[in-house]
Parts: structure tokens; C-alpha cells; sequence
């Protein structure tokens, strides 16, 4: 099917709902927003390339989903409440059947957090997906990835390496654990009911090591129990050696859950039914030591989520 | 040369200055950002592909300040003033000579236009550039594309056709002309100037008649005097023919001037040296009816900048 780029535009136009602070949405030069009184705004851009960060077996509603959850990720890691997106869509052919899936899972997302799309931009070339929220958060109520503090504990909420399995062993489209890694839930709540309390935060895209050496940028280090590392069951019964299950775990990227620094005299707020776990705490020693149950060193390999490093050493 | 996205993002933070109103610029999970007291938030995304909106001759440099101009020419058209950036740049590869050339460009266009660069996202794949931008407006006064009358004068800035040339003809690089088609420059005080007194306007992308069938999407048309068309000297120079000329004017493209729709009796102010001419009114008949300068039709074929049409239809 064939048609122009104004009719996809009206296409989108006419599902994406009108959002709070939405003067002027989608259909003019440019969108008119109304910040509210005293909040300061948080804003990311991320672009998803296909073989990069999917790869063409997964189903466009969850790419559609993916798209503005890892960009919600971003805000959920500085404690900020999303309110609109924008999205920029390269599109190999004008196709209202893969819009329309692809707008399935992206505006069911924004509804669900309050995000609502205000604009965007469509060309036709290799498909790429370029979104970027806005949030807003209280007047200087963010969080910073830096501040971490020798004696601090870690915590990382949900669970940790069910999406680095599905990317790197492959997974049937139905399986638990490939929806962990093509409809990851922005832990935006726990953002907002962390963000005052921590020290540092920072969201896990790249790898548990990764992120946490981001954390550690002034010259601290830190230790991971791995045994504490938070598993789900799936994870656990398809990787029962333990050696290797922590490897995806420290390794695995594409989890999207937050990494804090706490203060180790500071109780930490319950977060509805989402598990907060403690695996390890921030060292005056650089560098990051990881340790089995009895204290003894794991040997690791660190490997994040490198966008240029050459495809033989990121398998995702 | 190869290196990792983590050097090319430093690369980008050392270059980047800082900006007013930036609380946190790039290097954490997002930016934060204090909008003005008062203000309303204008934000647009524009997304360039090689082939479609450049080609490979294109300076990167050039391509820098292209990038960034379309999305401000947005920003202009709602009489906005541009105040931060984010760029999402999908590259082939990791090579940093291109990253600063682009970044003359990008940041030189940034400085000059008080938009600071506060975020954005590497990625590896086929060209992309994907830029957003966030202006302000005092609450309430920008301009939108509609809300133009019959009786109303047709306003253009600066001059047109000489970017369409460029794109449809080619050009040396070094030629008066692909400098109007590559440096394109956003008509910011011109959009500051005007939005108050102009009853809608619109910033010409895909050529003028495209665009003024946006303004004209109420039943309403207009009357184009195509023999009031500004014109460089450059261009009459080089297409001495009328209609030849004309059809380059209307249909060219890539011109970022804007469009204004204006009250018959309220004065046009002065916006420093640039021109800004009466083309023609609108009209209570719908259709846009161009004229010559003895008032006789002119017969000419709609053919604006569609990014799905077939490639045939669109040349530039």
C-alpha cells in the first residue's frame, strides 16, 4: 500500500489522545507546551537502530513499546514524571499497517505513564526510530548519577539478566523472558520514590557493570555480592549454574532497572510490589570487586552495551 | 580511526558550552533544564537521511548547520526563540574528524541562535540525523498556521527558488546557491517580529504552494502574483525565463523562509535588512490561483516535498 506522508501524520494525529499542557499538538510547525509552576524539566533523546537494539523478529507493538521505554527510562533515572514525547520515524515505505502496530504499543505506553505525543517527523530511508520525552521534576528534586559515597549501599530494583538472555540465547516472541526484553517496564514510581533519598541513580541499559562504573567516576569503587543479585524464577531454572547466570546478569544489558547509591543509615521506602534489593555497596578502593556467597572473587569479564564497538564483542 | 561511543560523547560534551537555563547538560542520564517564568515551551524533530534531505557531497560542516536550522526554521515559524537542542546521530562508524566537522557547524548555528546543545544519543547504523529542538513563547503568543482570512496579504521573507535550484539543478559546492540550499538560515527575528501582528504563518520547507495550502486548510485559497516572487540576482541571472523561474519559486523547496498570512491594514514592521514582500492575498475562493504580471494565469503543477512520494516525483 502506498501513501504519502501527510496521510501517516493524519494517522497519528487522530489516534495519539491530547495530552495535560498540551496548547498545541501535533499538526503545526511545532508543539506549544505548558510547564507547570516551579518544575524544572528533564529531557533525553534516544534513536533505535534495527540489528542494534532489535532485530527484525520482534513485534513492532513492542518496538513501538521499546521506543518510548527506554527513553522513559532515562527520566525514571533522574526522578523525573514523563508528560510528552516527540518521535522521528525513517521509514523504509509508507506502511499504515506497521504504523498503526508500532502506535499500538507506543501511545498504550504513554498512556499509562502520562506521556503524550505532541509531534514528530516522518522520512522514508533505513528504518530508524528517533523519540525524545520531556519530563518535569520539582525544583532541584533530581537525581544525579554522580554522589555516590564509600559506605553507601547498592540497590537495583526488579530483577536483573532476563533480558540479556533473551538477547543473547535467543528466545520464541512469546516467551516470558523476551517480553523482559522487548517491553521493559520504565521504573518511573520508583524513580519518584527514590530519587530524594538516594545518593546517585542511574538506570541499567548498557550492563549492571557498565552502568555501575558511571556511578564510580570520581575514583570510589564498589563490591557486588553476586549472590544477592535479584533473579527471577524463568532465569534461575534455565541457568541454574551460577557462575554463569551472574555473568548476564553483570553483563547483560537491556534490564532497565535502577541502580542507587543509598545511604546506609537511611531506610528504603517501600515501592509498591516492585522488589528493591540490596547487592552490594560503594568502596573507597577504585575498581569493582564481585564475590561469590562465601567472599570470594568472581572473575568477570566487564562487557557492556558499546554502540560502536565491533559486533563480534556485542552480541546483542 | 575507531573509538567508542563513550570518547565521541566527551568529544561532544567538552565542545558543547554550557547554557543558560541547563541545571544538568549532557553526560548524565538526561538533561535538566529551568525554563522562564511565564513562558510557554515551543518544541519540534526533524529527522535527515542521506539521499533525501542531503547528499554526499554536502560538507559536514554544512550538514551541522542544516541539521540544526530545519528544526529552528519550526521554532521561527511559531515566532519562538530557540533555547536547547538534543542530536541523535545514527553513524556508520565511529569516526571522529566527521564528528567535529559536523560539530562546527551544529554548534557554530547553536551559539548564534542562543540554542545550546543539552543531550543526545549515539548509535551505530546508516546515517541519520535526528534533531529536537525546545524554544520558549511568552504564554500565548505564537503563531499557528491557521487563522488566515480572506482580504489578508500574503507576506514571504528573504527571497526563494535559489535552494530549489541547487537541489534540482546541482551546483558546486563553493556556489552562492548551495549555500542557500545547505546553511539554510532559520528566519528566528523575523518569526519574533511578526507573530503578533500576522494572522497565521508557517516556515516554506517543501516549497511555497505545499505550504500555503497548509495555511489555506480552512476552504479559503489565494492568489500568487508570481511576477512578485522575490528573486536574487543570482537566480534571474541564471533562469532568465519567466515561468521557468516562477516554477522553481513555488515549487523549489528547502527556501526556510516564512510565510504570513497578514492583515490588508496593518502596517508590516521593519525585521532589520531582510525583505519581506507581498506575494499575493488570501482569497474567499478556495484553490490557490497564480497569476503573471498582466494578471493572466499562469499554468503550474503543484509538486511539493512529500518523503514518501515515488522518488521520480521528488527530485531534490
Amino acid at each position: 500500500m502506498d501513501i504519502g506522508e501527510f496521510d501517516l501524520i493524519r494517522r497519528i494525529r487522530a489516534r495519539a489522545p491530547r495530552g495535560d499542557g498540551v496548547v498545541v499538538g501535533i499538526g503545526d510547525d511545532a508543539a506549544v507546551l505548558q510547564p507547570g509552576p516551579g518544575m524544572q524539566l528533564v529531557t533525553s533523546t534516544d534513536q533505535l537502530v534495527e540489528g542494534r537494539h532489535f532485530d527484525a523478529s520482534v513485534r513492532v507493538e513492542d518496538l513501538g513499546h521499546l521506543a518510548l521505554a527506554v527513553n522513559l527510562s532515562d527520566l525514571a533515572a533522574m526522578g523525573a514524571r514523563p508528560r510528552w514525547s516527540l518521535l522521528a520515524l525513517t521509514l523504509p515505505a509508507a506502511d499504515p499497517v506497521w504504523l498503526d502496530q508500532f502506535l499500538d504499543g507506543y501511545l498504550a505506553l504513554g498512556e499509562a505513564t502520562g506521556c503524550a505525543l505532541v509531534g514528530g517527523n516522518l522520512s522514508r530511508g533505513p528504518l530508524n526510530i528517533a523519540v525524545t520525552v520531556i519530563g518535569e521534576v520539582e525544583a532541584g528534586r533530581f537525581r544525579l548519577r554522580r554522589g555516590a559515597r564509600p559506605g553507601d549501599r547498592l540497590l537495583v530494583t526488579g530483577t536483573l539478566g532476563e533480558a540479556g538472555y533473551a538477547w543473547r540465547r535467543g528466545v520464541e516472541p512469546e516467551h516470558l523472558l523476551a517480553a523482559r526484553r522487548d517491553r521493559p517496564e520504565p521504573r518511573i514510581d520508583a524513580g519518584r520514590a527514590l530519587r530524594v533519598g538516594a545518593h546517585a541513580m542511574i538506570d541499567i541499559s548498557d550492563g549492571l557493570l557498565a552502568d555501575l562504573a558511571h556511578l564510580l567516576e570520581d575514583g570510589i569503587g564498589a563490591r557486588i555480592d553476586c549472590a544477592r543479585l535479584p533473579c527471577s524464577g524463568p532465569l534461575a531454572r534455565l541457568v541454574p549454574d551460577d557462575h554463569e547466570r551472574w555473568m548476564l546478569q553483570l553483563n547483560g544489558g537491556g534490564d532497565y532497572e535502577l541502580l542507587l547509591a543509598w545511604p546506609p543509615d537511611v531506610p528504603v521506602p517501600q515501592v509498591g510490589a516492585l522488589p528493591v534489593t540490596q547487592i552490594g555497596e560503594v568502596r573507597a578502593e577504585p575498581g569493582i570487586l564481585c564475590v561469590d556467597g562465601h567472599g570470594a572473587p568472581v572473575n568477570v569479564a566487564a562487557g557492556g552495551w558499546d554502540h560502536f564497538a565491533p559486533p563480534g564483542e556485542t552480541e546483542r
